[in-house]
């Protein structure tokens, strides 16, 4: 449905280490992530007990962030440097994690919280499998 | 594929005027847009004869940005308000129709330039169809 | 204090129609003003009384948004266009009012309001400044 | 200058154990960063010998991206956490270091990549230093 996989081909990589497939996942994963945390920082902020869902919020505020600037970071192939993609998939990953755990929390109360602790458990699992297997 | 009609349809919408359906195609098309910019002006910039693809490059990094903005204001219900909604689609649409018009110089010699090209008019298309029908 | 100003002097112009000096002024309240909106709500979500601030701080989350990606138009000379930029500053200007309104609501009681709902007006009015006077 | 230092301490901090000084000068290092590594990247592509600095472009959009989104995350004091926080701050590090070192390259010849090439360093020092001494 996304060009995520047609641009990356389209580009003859500097990054023959890396698996095209893996990345491609992660991108989109990413960048869903980031729609998903945005929205669900705006629900729980909307809701009547808002100042309880403060922690969540903020922390998919985060999530959102750093989700977007992976995305970016991981669809340049010419600056691509094995060290630098290594610790923005782990930075995006512990927001994941902290975005994920405070969802948890009000996923039966809230389908934002649960869609979106999804979307975070799926992102983050994809940085780990790209920081794992992405590299032979 | 994306939670987008999932996560706007989970909370209440402060915005009834707007069709929603239209609304989850714009944010799509500007998430894929915002993607294909930064892969495009990626690829812009590495090819040799780089000198004449910058002004393609730069208009690619700007509707990346913009594209990344609208989509976020796009997924927040809570503080909606019709005329910074319809700004910031003018905004994305006039970024979108530059960069269009730099990749299609490109589009016979670069791919990455047809795709992008391509995901700009579909997301032009998609902020203007909003901010004609979106709000009847 | 910043390297806005060298930065933007460092390299030879494409768009010699704009003044130098007022695009720098907006490119660092647009930079301040996206920090300010960030704080801002983060401290009205974790306001006791959260439910009564949401739109106060989504209208920032939108203001910062639009001020990132504002900032980034602006310092680009390269693909200058005239239409481009002057929708971008229009839509940064919507979203800056739409903030400052929100926070002058509750500037007595919030400091974070209050300063924020300053930075928003100076960047606004920066932003009309360089519509207004910034292409003789 | 900005206003980084009031928003900070408007707010009661929920991070009793960061240096708020540290954190300012992190944040507004940040910043600074992001704003001259995208006219940096700028400056390159148009350089007629564009195809040579590519690398160098792209590893300023890269810094400038992770610095855009760990200003935010620094700036955000309800859902701090410090394994998210120190991964943000590493991830930061690596883009200014690489970008640093791409810049300095071309430091002599290219006075945007000079100024660049400093502000990362100062920017990744920044990072450290709240790594190493902002929490006891």
């Amino acid at each position: 449905m996304t060009d995520v996989a047609a641009m990356l081909s389209a580009y003859p990589a500097k990054r023959p280490q890396v698996d095209e497939n893996m990345l491609v996942i992660c991108i989109q994963e990413a960048l869903n992530c980031a729609q998903a945390c945005t929205s669900c920082a705006d629900a729980c902020s909307a809701d009547p007990s808002a100042a309880h869902l403060a922690r969540c919020g903020g922390a998919a505020l985060n999530c959102a962030d750093m989700a977007t600037a992976v995305a970016r970071v991981l669809s340049r192939s010419t600056p691509y440097e094995p060290s630098v993609a290594a610790a923005a998939l782990r930075a995006l990953d512990e927001a994941c994690r902290a975005c994920y755990e405070e969802c948890r929390k009000h996923a039966l109360d809230m389908e934002a919280c649960q869609i979106c602790g999804e979307a975070c458990r799926r992102c983050g699992q994809a940085c780990q499998r790209l920081l794992r297997d992405g590299e032979p």
